[in-house]
């Protein structure tokens, strides 16, 4: 374990919120009971509102339907995705904690090779805690894991790793493959436990899940905008790919670390691949000219917050991929509505004035 | 697993050379014995050629010592380090087969979590016979592993993959470190065994080990030159580290992969560290300016060859390295040396003139 390792893992009961988009009751908690309990979480209940979703009894929560977010928003609402697990950023503005741990409410608890449950949160934090390594690869992967350092010829000068902005984890049992993918392999399960963490390196874009994802919200959270997606535009499941290539690159300009691997949860059920293949088949045309735009970006030297490097990436899919199709226009735009909403909620006092949604319940 | 995949491993017997650098006994080798017998061995022997190097009987196998060399390379022959591992290279050079494995003495084989002893070669050439992913990370590995495949928000256009050139494996027990590290953390064992395997991305430099390391000759040959260390020269242990940072900016430029990660084998001895450390030292300090120097190499249109863009890739160390120490000139003018021998002993007709070693102790 190089220096700058954490040996013991805080559980940041008070710095971390876990944020769930659901559209069902959330029975799913059940299991993670003992690692979620003494969490506070923020249900972003997508789709029709006058329905109830019942959480189990014990957890600290608040829940925000559709009419909380446009109460809320007001017209900047149009930012948020409807009848989409992309709503789910709303919880992301709304927190006032340095970390977010977001999950979906069909992912359950897996169990590592020795058959012990996992403790999916604690591995996350423990991913956030300790730097990354972007700028050269570590064949041992983190060299700040309890028995592994840097290989000999890793340069000295770059030891001391950068801030972690996310820390994506993966999936035991129904892996988080495309429409085509799903169909040509309906029985594909995946059994394999990596035990390793390692840093995407600089330069390298990758599909980020937004199923097991954690991440500062104070380094990187105005960047997490799950995009437009589900009731009333044309392409659904690019939520989470659409945030992951905006903070990849933001985080890459500044100097910001984004790893992969451990933990796993347990994906219990397939979506329905027909479905989903509607939802992706334009994606999957846009992603070819989607890839080599973020590959090419280039952020100035004046970008030097999260917010004015959002909003000039945001000039950019106009100019380039506005050409593509209209979608990435109005895109454009509701990424700066995003960042306005964002900074509204998130200015001095502006915790104190904002109205809430139903807390606990009550 | 992705199309493009090898359901079946050929074992490749005609067309892989196992090379072999040693001042010792070959006794090692009896352990290796189902898994190695019916490759052809390229012993190259290190230090003093009155010596005689045991090689446990069946092998097939040929040796070279540094007589051999000298006259087999003639002035050239310069360009072969002494009484350092780094003379392995020369086993490279007179191979006339498509793929090198390289081993060093003192790795055993290692057994997977499930206790089965693993066949690290046919793992290697697994590797070497499945496409790479530079352009991209896939969350879940190796997409044409068993059981894997690309993760949802791949692009399609870049699910071909491009050639591997390089499979660098890994090491339980002792993990490779430098000399500090060594005498910081004299206790430390890899225990960890991570089921994976992983391109290294493009613009990515990564520390390639030659302890347990697989390449395709055809493809990248003539860039695995191991530099000059040892005898005369005022550094060490960094000969695979170079090899491994030419090789990779030039299979970058040429579209090559460079795979990391699986098999493992059983690394029985650290040696010494503060033999190491004298070695290392000048190193350490050294490659601050190396790494950012091939960080920013540019190769031109005109390096189509792996040879051109070596010969390109020397004229750089020359005119930006060699400003760091004189020692960077002479390695620049040994690079040059090292491409003509390989060119003279690889072109069409050498294999028929080259003068043997002591093929099978004959």
């Amino acid at each position: 374990m190089a220096s700058g390792s954490v040996p013991m893992t805080p559980p940041l009961h008070d710095e971390l919120d876990i944020v769930i988009p659901t559209i069902r009751n959330l029975d799913f908690l059940e299991m993670w009971r003992p690692f979620f309990q003494h969490y506070h979480l923020i249900i972003v209940q997508d789709g029709d509102p006058t329905k109830t979703i019942k959480v189990p009894e014990g957890f600290d929560y608040e829940l925000y339907n559709r009419n909380d977010i446009n109460r809320i928003l007001g017209p900047k609402a149009s930012c948020i995705s409807f009848k989409d697990s992309a709503c789910r950023c709303f919880g992301y503005m709304v927190s006032k904690k340095k970390y977010i741990y977001t999950i979906d409410d069909d992912c359950f608890v897996a169990k590592n090779p020795s058959g012990k449950d996992i403790n999916a949160l604690e591995q996350h934090i423990k991913n956030l805690l300790c730097p990354s390594t972007p700028f050269f690869f570590n064949t041992l992967y983190d060299p700040y894991c309890e028995g592994a350092d840097f290989v000999r010829g890793y340069p000295f000068s770059l030891r001391e790793g950068v801030p972690t902005a996310v820390s994506h984890g993966l999936w035991l049992n129904i892996p988080d493959y495309d429409a085509p993918t799903q169909l040509v392999k309906p029985r594909e399960r995946n059994t394999r436990y990596v035990d390793a963490v390692l840093t995407v390196p600089k330069g390298t874009l990758f599909p980020m899940c937004g199923m097991n994802l954690a991440f500062d919200r104070e380094l990187i959270g105005p960047a997490m905008y799950f995009g437009l997606m589900g009731d009333g535009q044309p392409i659904g499941r690019y939520d989470d790919m659409w945030a992951g290539w905006c903070v990849k690159v933001i985080c890459d300009h500044l100097g910001l670390g984004v790893k992969t691997g451990l933990p796993y949860i347990w994906h219990s059920k397939a979506s329905n691949p027909f479905v989903n293949l509607k939802k992706e088949y334009k994606g999957i045309f846009w992603q070819e000219e989607i890839i080599p735009f973020f590959q090419s970006v280039a952020l100035s030297k004046e970008c030097t917050t999260v917010q004015k490097c959002y909003i000039a990436l945001s000039e950019q899919v106009r100019e380039k991929l506005g050409k593509v199709d209209p979608y990435f226009t109005k895109l454009a735009d509701a990424m700066v509505t995003w960042i306005d909403a964002w900074d509204e909620l998130n200015s001095s006092g502006a915790a104190a004035a904002l109205p809430n949604g139903t807390a606990n319940g009550k």
